[in-house]
């Protein structure tokens, strides 16, 4: 038996998010579904480095699956692309050990958000940005960013949904970045709850506006409430970036 | 009674082309529809710069219609943009003379195609680019593209489906520029006849790719035979960027 480990990116417009669910197209679903088809009816199932929200994106999800079958290296690649829709690319293909695991073995994970400023929406990035028309004091922004930053316990930033009782994160870092009439976030920590980075973002995005004050975030950490922090911004302007393991 | 121009930018990915069609959703009738919402249900016809193709899009096609809505100017962008579907973007409105023709008072137009080249297909731009992953001599793309430049008889460059009579029609220029892993042809002209930039494209990466001599070009274009001139660039990497009137 091999374990193969897999780099994907995937457009998060058409799926019902990563996890497999009752209804709905999600992106679990269709890569089992391949790799069954690969593997001539036989059921494969895969271990991802976590889960993604509905319309949320991916540059670099990892996952790993293991197979009896006997595939050169250098054509798995090709193999695995055939079976999948052209919403989700294969990046990267690698034989790994039977020891590794995509989610137990992450070190870190970046994700990146993306916001499209100025007076209209543009129709070309309305499935890959959120819409942000208001004046923000960037300056405020990265203030109230730098007291994110660290061991913190995350429960305030959380959403209520979340199965992990343990909220205590590590962010190693957060950049905020202008580029022409849009706004680049990018979070690197050891994980991330569940909609941690976009409510995050809605609540940096409020800082931005004037709505509250940089300070504040410290209160809002130390809180532990959901209701103390901003709004969750919307899953697609949301990119897993890049999943690191040690090796 | 006033006469209303307006410019828009659209992505076609998910209309079946401008015109109204027996079925499927276009652009034509989800404008005619909003007007029609707007105007409390009396119809409302639009007449464009020109017709796109299923899947192509749009960052500048005009059209204008005539109403007896007592609407301030500056409040006309909003209203419209309110009963337009999310991939349809008004960029500006105007009110034009009565005599004013969206599409008989053309001077010129502008079409982009881009072209994704690389190994890989990149998910994020599939609906926006035709991958094309060949080596390309640019030099002799360009080769060819200069005798394509003028006032010629198109008849070879157009699909038979068309309703014209007189195919010339003059270039006046056509660029061809590399950025990164795209390549763009910019093409201006004083009209282009049905699929004639998509067989133009075509037509130059099989040069570019040497399945074409640069020479060719100019036997292609004497013998008005569409069956000598290349494949037909799908839709989706075409672009109406810009149509230009005298005022």
């Amino acid at each position: 038996m091999k374990r193969i480990k897999c780099k994907v990116a995937y457009d998060g417009t058409f799926f019902n998010g990563f996890q497999i669910q009752p209804k709905g197209r999600t992106i679990q679903a269709e890569i089992e579904k391949g790799l069954q088809k690969l593997h001539k009816g036989t059921q494969v199932k895969i271990y991802a480095s976590g889960r993604t929200d509905t319309f949320v994106h991916a540059k670099g999800q990892v996952f790993h699956f293991d197979t009896l079958m006997d595939i050169p290296l250098e054509r798995w690649h090709n193999a695995i692309q055939t079976v999948l829709p052209s919403d989700i690319e294969v990046l990267e293909v690698n034989e790994v050990s039977i020891e590794f695991h995509s989610r137990f073995d992450v070190v870190s994970k970046e994700y990146r958000y993306f916001v499209q400023r100025g007076r209209r929406m543009d129709v070309f990035r309305r499935h890959y940005r959120y819409f942000y028309p208001y004046q923000l004091s960037i300056e405020n922004m990265v203030q109230a960013s730098n007291q994110l930053i660290g061991t913190h316990d995350f429960t305030s930033f959380c959403s209520a949904k979340t199965d992990k009782e343990d909220k205590v994160r590590t962010i190693y870092s957060i950049e905020i970045i202008e580029k022409e009439d849009e706004l680049e976030f990018r979070f690197v920590g050891d994980g991330f709850l569940r909609n941690m980075v976009r409510i995050l973002v809605g609540t940096l995005l409020e800082v931005g506006r004037g709505r509250r004050q940089p300070e504040e975030i410290l209160n809002v950490l130390d809180s532990k409430d959901r209701e103390r922090a901003g709004h969750t911004a919307p899953g697609h302007g949301l990119f897993l970036w890049e999943v690191n393991y040690d090796n």
